[in-house]
């Protein structure tokens, strides 16, 4: 039997402050390099839990965040044969930063400055597309477009992104002061990304801004996360941006998909009409032809890293061929340094044509892989059959 | 067998505004006409929809909102014993209002002046308290208390409720500008509640604000206004205000309680610690003793008015002992006035106990009500198990 062909729809890649410096805009550079000393000034260091992460990993320095052949091995390791590639691959907690220039990257939209923001955005594209080109059966670039920070310059850079081969832009996740993506300011960013044929991103990023510091904080920004990172979902969709553009897809990253099957049967329940809805007339159904449900089948996908039971035995109402693994390389949240043994845990049971889908076969067919550039590398490093379908017990526990 | 003692978790009261007036303070009632005049300007009626509303109601003039005897007669008509009495029995779409003057009904919160809305709030109150002491036994008044108006007043006016007879307060659902629900200030209005033994409440009501017009707005923001109805129940149980007020009791109404099973095994998990968690530290308990589940089954009910099949499916994950029904009277959207049929329809395949639970004998613990007072009632009213239980298709479809 072959390989898996195992493909993550999530991980992170950047390099250090120093390298981005290079591949910005001279103007930024002096601005660039104060705006790094408040950060590392705001920058809290865990250093047992750096210890810790250190010896798990054998990386001191970091370098599969942005070193071309580190990263390749790293793969091989995990027996990931392809990944997509989003900004912001710093570790919390380490003080190692490889963050997209100017909060341009995961936490874009939170109040900075446009011109900025859009000038970080560029530096890493710029680093991307190069680092993309060192290995590029392997990486799947995803541009950093932040549309918040103005409409035209967000469709040139989806143009340079295409030109560049990425192969699908992150918007920020949530709009902040802008005009919301039911705006209709926003209709050159989506028919430019369904021309260019790239895919809509967003990723699990900014959270709640309207509390201060109080007890619980924390733990409120966590139950609250999957909900600012899901809200661009049913905002797009019921505004009906794939209505107008039924060939664009679109990702939600790093966000879970236990949530789907709940979200999406309400959105069908007031299409469909019925008792609660009757005093609202035609405002369900008129900017949608389809029940909801549908256009997450035709354009939706959620690459739900590092799964959770929840999402494996709810992957027949999330749609098997809408959902993607991945392991959100190199965060510590995610299953690096032991993906191997997690894809075992979580996939023993499932089906192998389930299983093949969700792990690779879906990202696969949705970012264009080249399969046979892709086939010598699955031959070598994939998973066997076996090894994802081990029994419990016959692996270690993760 | 004994009737059932029906109590609805979710109604909704109030006069017309020429009576409001009346209760108002004095200096308020030249702007309250001004306000009223503005509202009236801008609200809309759709002629069908009222004249199907009149004729399945039969109450043109809505009194069942605000006229002692009619309430009693269609609580009979129902099967309903007893009732929680939340504010704005407004029916949109017809014209006809019954709101909390200067919006401190279910919109409260939404950038009011401070001063008009406690205002308008008193006005709610007096006029509940004398409606609730028309009918004692059957009516459970909440009061309206807009603590982001000012805590200190929200004080004063928890313990005027307290003195007048109602059983429990509102909150705006939604803070907006004013400090989040974790924040310490609100600390008087917790400890205000826990001492005079009110229960608290929110209840479905001001939604996202932080988009304009645009396709699909009526679709987002219905797809939405659960989780922002929902939001303060994280936000108070993890900021530890059910650890520091260990018998203070909240109600979130009319919000569904879908939801709930992931929402609170979510935040339990990160209680508990693991993977994805390690790098946060002590962050998820440093404010709880137990586990969030435990402050839920202690703490929060959830009067899921009029639920559908998904929260009764979900009882026991929900919990039985937290699950309130309630028929949102005299909303269309509730099940008025066809409520019997609606709680035969969903109610049948129930097992008794748990049916009586989730019917009425949460509510009646929760509110204390005076169950010896309410017997002669639930005698000639109540519906029979036989009603309650009857099999499918012996009853008229709803």
């Amino acid at each position: 039997m072959a390989n898996y062909l195992i493909v993550s729809g999530d991980g992170h890649a950047g390099p250090p402050p120093e390298v981005y410096r290079e591949y910005l805009d001279p103007e930024f550079r002096e601005r660039f390099d104060r705006h790094q000393e408040e950060l590392a000034a705001g920058r809290m260091v865990d250093q047992g839990f750096v210890d810790e992460w250190d010896e798990e990993t054998g990386d001191r320095e970091m370098r599969a965040a942005y070193d071309s052949a580190v990263r390749d091995r790293v793969l091989d390791e995990e027996g990931v044969a392809a990944e997509v590639l989003f900004p912001d691959a710093d570790v919390l907690g380490t003080g190692r930063t490889a963050s997209s220039p100017f909060g341009s990257g995961l936490a874009s939209g939170a109040g900075a400055d446009p011109e900025a923001v859009r000038a970080g955005a560029r530096a890493h594209n710029r680093w991307l597309a190069d680092f993309v080109a060192e290995s590029p059966t392997r990486r799947i670039g995803v541009a950093v477009v932040p549309i918040t920070a103005g409409v035209e310059e967000a469709v040139a850079e989806i143009r340079w992104a295409a030109e560049h081969g990425l192969k699908g832009v992150m918007i920020p996740t949530r709009w902040f002061d802008a005009p919301a993506y039911l705006d209709p300011v926003y209709e050159p960013v989506w028919a430019a990304l369904a021309e260019a044929g790239l895919v809509l991103h967003t990723h699990s990023g900014a959270g709640p801004a309207d509390y201060g510091p109080g007890p619980g904080v924390v733990g409120i920004y966590a139950a609250e996360a999957w909900w600012w990172a899901a809200r661009p979902f049913w905002v797009l969709l019921l505004s009906g941006v794939f209505e107008r553009h039924p060939d664009l897809r679109y990702v939600i990253a790093e966000n879970g998909a236990w949530w789907v099957p709940d979200i999406v049967a309400r959105m069908d329940e007031k299409w469909l009409g019925g008792h609660t809805t009757r005093k609202f007339g035609d405002a369900f159904t008129r900017d949608l032809s389809m029940k909801p449900s549908e256009y997450v089948d035709r354009n939706c996908f959620f690459a739900a890293s590092t799964p959770g039971v929840d999402e494996i035995e709810r992957r027949h109402a999330i749609g098997v061929g809408n959902l993607i693994w991945g392991n959100d390389l190199p965060h510590p949240e995610g299953t690096y340094p032991h993906t191997r043994r997690w894809i075992n845990e979580r996939f023993r049971d499932v089906p192998e044509d389930e299983a093949r889908r969700i792990l690779g076969l879906n990202a696969a067919e949705l970012y264009g892989l080249d399969l046979e550039a892709l086939a010598p590398i699955v031959e070598r490093i994939g998973m066997t059959p076996d090894e994802v379908h081990a029994p419990a017990g016959a692996t270690e526990e993760v």
